[in-house]
């Protein structure tokens, strides 16, 4: 019920502030008997930590996990798994401004106008800091997914601005900073980032997220949609705008003999659909998709208002992404990992004596 | 945590089977005193119901609805609200070879894979039969957004196929069967519909949805986000494979010093953002938008296999929409409606306490 | 979320006045494939009815069950499960005077006080007639508990006034009309209800519940306990004031060497905790027990304040229970049965690998 | 959803094993705007604790309480409040021969049989360690509790064995270890617990709590009453065995006349029901009773089993409170403090339009 959990049976609580002493959360519901160590979070947060390339905010956190409960001898016991990281590389003097001021395109007011009250410091609770703990027990789903289901989800960018990659191998995803698909043009998107970073505006981007071996059956009608999850889940990143599952907004000018899957014993003809229909895994690939918008955390100058509502004009003058899309591929395979893993746990509460079906399209 | 649930406080809890004796809801969370008749959910479910025009199926259910509970002597009690619509106007036969066959682009596959059972008439549970209830429940939270905050929420087709409105005039969505905003367009969209009924194929659709009204502060950090729970309402609609809040998939290709909404004492200078920044409402229109895939259920055969494994051709003999995004736009409206209000009560119950907060962008 | 539901996974929904329409209730997460036809439900509704003893209320209900959704061709699909029962001997005419005024005792003041509105016919949301539809759901829970797992839920009545049993015998507990498990007190029971009746008064009573074929494990620390959420299931019940898990507040002058259930490889040498350590079934019987207070609605003049804030006496006029503790027991059956059916899923959902682990104490 | 969460809107997560680095919670839903400091916590805290006086185990907690998020300036921002206590005596060799064995009266042997693993330092999550931080938060809802409704929740000891209190004082119920409200026989439970102490046993106990200032209206029908969140909030804390409301269990011999509390204008005659009637507060105080069983933890050798199935004595050698009843009175405040902040929360969002309503009984 908790606004800040997400996931019904594989439960996660997140808290802190983005310049408050410490981030973490709570992972509820993982199957006993996983090992777990502290190491296996190294990955998965460096590729989402800002500092480590030019084309990323140069804040610089060390995101060292602590595992505080929940694994016994390196293996999971089926009590909460806690993680904590302190903040270490805080300049809330940077914020000294913002704290009488609200940026356009930023949380500041509507916090203020809900609660009242709010912490400026680097965005307080509103930072993209938060999304670390997302990745962090992404790491737990997306291993307990590998290991029980052959699950792999996997993430790369689709777009920057009007650039999109001009062919596709997933093998050099992680080889470059921009989780691009497309080996030949990084060179081009270095050129890019570097001429958007010295004029001192953002771009938006495009993500896709791609989760295959799930099988047929995973999903719940009609609130507890597969699809439905994973929209909440994409959306709730911070700077999401839009989510489409399959052929998504390319379907309203698709005519049904064009964009229905016929199936055949040997498999489905295509994929328009993303693997999900009536809410539910048909048995092929999981496809994702998301936009997030231009950082609005720039440095050309933006009409505002401050707190004693005179006009002002804002300069963003703390560390920030002139494209928070890059960052954000492996927030998106995260929290598609927690719904499929959520859904893993639904389906054999509710279907655990079902078993295998016949017919099953491979 | 049903997932045939949906909304926090204002619980909406719907069941029905497309060709079972019945569909119906139970509404559980809506405060006292709220004036409510049968005769006002008469108007919704007729701009939701088939067989009114020839565009859509040509099923005919009265939809008459009973009050069952949560009402006394014309208003709620705060106790659940339980209606009940009788279906009327089943045909199960047409469905007698579907039951052995999965039709391509629906969830019959699935919900077999999921349940090693299944109800074959007319979709089970799958049907858009259960959006009626959705319609039906968001009756009640529209009436009570508009009594109690000023809050209209109203939606319109944005594009059929290849066409999109060349002008746009709220007053005319309710005059044509397309909830077109273009009154010059309708002629058009007859003889589009009426040619693509003949083929025998289906065409895809964009709908959108605009909420007016909403108080800056609806919302909550980080997984039960406005925009989020907006984006799980809309794609848990049958058909929907994509959503968008404000802006949405355009965004890619923005700039920050474009995207982000400046704000002055006279009020925000755009609407990039929907109305929701950081997951909260900021005051302005709430704009979202969705796609609806082309009907799957269309006159020409596709490939298919039984429930023996056999590949068969299947062709749909029963009554369906060739363009089922028409008739979704009260349904998005309801859903929205749906999010909206459980927004408010969820906001008054954390920050009921906060009252209005200076300054506040008109 | 929604009050009016119990369950996070075997979720059940009721909603229904005393004198409104009809009474109703949505069951979700029922696994597919559980054979149910409207006729199982007849036995426990009948132990449950007023009007089939003069030692009850003498309101006669046909409680016919119709099976909404949810079945198909006979069995469970996995979707929700609607079940109605129209109210038919309604004498709202006895309750005119109780518009005007609070009976003591009953929630007519609390409604009043949180909702400003109520729904005086026959106490309307607040009346025992909810319970019936605890009853028909806890009827798939007993069954699917008992086909899965071989588990077996049963209840009896332990104290009437200051009788208790004088031996104890399963068998003819559901042979008298008091689920009284000594027969020889039957006639006892009988002359004591009579003279209780004749003096318009009522009593108190004390209900046993029993389920044996529980396994170990099921139960979830912290808040989600076995024991806990029975507490909430039996307190949940009109009128209940108590509740305990084995030796309950027989606990209080124990002493830990007399209290703790000693175990060896044959079995555990008694049984004080009622089957559940740690908030966790052991695979002894558990065994709960509960309070019902006297019926506060009598023949005996009480004082009380009507809607003018006046000083007045209230009688009740209605039909009425003298010991509403007898209709309890399969109530009790009911909400215990809930309680283990969603332990029972949501244990397979996290632990749903975990299998048999030794030791195992038989 | 988490089963290590509680509370619907006023949400408690904790987390923490006994013998592991740390015990934390996250307590999402708190309002803004609450003057919140550290200092605050130690005085539950130390009434809770262990190694204060000679009668409670000797394990010396520093229990210094870190708030790691959702506080900006010492006041309550909305955001997650995150709590942690890093755990600073653990003597996990005590504990060295539990591990292969399974102390009776314990949760060993069921967390063993549900995850088939565990953590046997100190208990690992079931020790009664993990209560420090529900202390912690109730810390937090009883100052709201207090200054927005001025509502106290109180607790005290009301039995230890078969010692009853001559009298009751609440001004001394603070003023002795065993939080008795009858100051003259607080030596005389000193010499009874020494006894104890040296014979190796334990013994059960009463704690009862009242809550006063609670308006009438807070609970929701049907299964969200506040009785029924009151027993199961009472019932997970750790070795309670039974829960009454009011009269509880006396009820079962008390008559009708007797036991509705009768409602004049100048107050309720009586208070049997203890404050709820039909789930909902009457606004008078609220009285909850609980019975802890005695420890099993003792020095006196049981019989139980080992991991490989052996026959074995168990003699515990950990240190442990001969009556875990002493500590668990500010356990008990906290978790009814809980309830009533939730529904108070509750109460707001579905009914904050009601008012005050007349007649009100003072």
């Amino acid at each position: 019920m908790s606004s800040n959990s997400f996931g019904k049976l594989f439960t996660v609580t997140t808290f802190g502030e983005s310049h408050g002493p410490a981030i973490g959360c709570v992972i509820d519901g993982c199957p006993p008997g996983l090992p777990l160590a502290v190491e296996e979070f190294r990955a998965d947060l460096d590729r989402r930590a800002t500092g480590k390339t030019r084309h990323t905010s140069q804040r610089r956190e060390a995101d060292e996990v602590e595992i505080l409960s929940g694994v016994y001898e390196g293996k999971t016991t089926g009590t909460p798994i806690a993680l904590l990281i302190r903040n270490t590389d805080q300049r809330s003097k940077d914020y000294g401004d913002i704290a009488q001021t609200f940026r356009p395109g930023h949380a500041d007011y509507t916090y203020w106008q809900k609660y009242g009250i709010r912490d400026p410091r680097g965005g307080g609770r509103s930072s993209a800091r938060e999304t670390t703990m997302r990745v962090a027990a992404g790491v737990v789903a997306k291993k307990w997914l590998a290991e029980r289901h052959g699950v792999r989800v996997r993430g790369h960018m689709a777009q920057i601005g009007e650039i999109t990659p001009g062919s596709f191998d997933w093998s050099v995803v992680e080889q470059n900073p921009f989780f691009w698909p497309d080996a030949h043009e990084v060179s081009v998107l270095e050129s890019y980032m570097d001429a958007l970073r010295k004029s001192g505006d953002s771009v938006g981007a495009r993500v896709n997220v791609v989760a295959d071996g799930v099988p047929p059956g995973w999903g719940e009608p009609i609130y507890g949609k597969l699809d439905a999850d994973i929209a909440a889940a994409l959306m709730s990143i911070n700077a999401v705008k839009g989510v489409e599952i399959g052929d998504g907004f390319d379907a309203v000018t698709q005519h049904g003999s064009q964009h229905r899957d016929e199936m055949t014993m040997d498999g489905f003809t295509s994929n328009h659909a993303g693997g999900i229909l009536g809410g539910i895994s048909t048995g092929q690939a999981i496809v994702a998709s998301m936009v997030l918008k231009p950082t609005s955390s720039i440095l050309i100058p933006g009409r505002s208002v401050n707190l004693a509502g005179e006009a002002t004009d804002v300069v963003t003058k703390g560390r920030h992404d002139p494209c928070v899309g890059i960052r954000a591929t492996p927030i998106a395979e995260a929290m598609v990992a927690l719904v499929l893993m959520d859904h893993a746990l639904r389906h054999r509460a509710q279907c655990g004596d079902v078993g295998d079906i016949s017919p099953r399209i491979p």
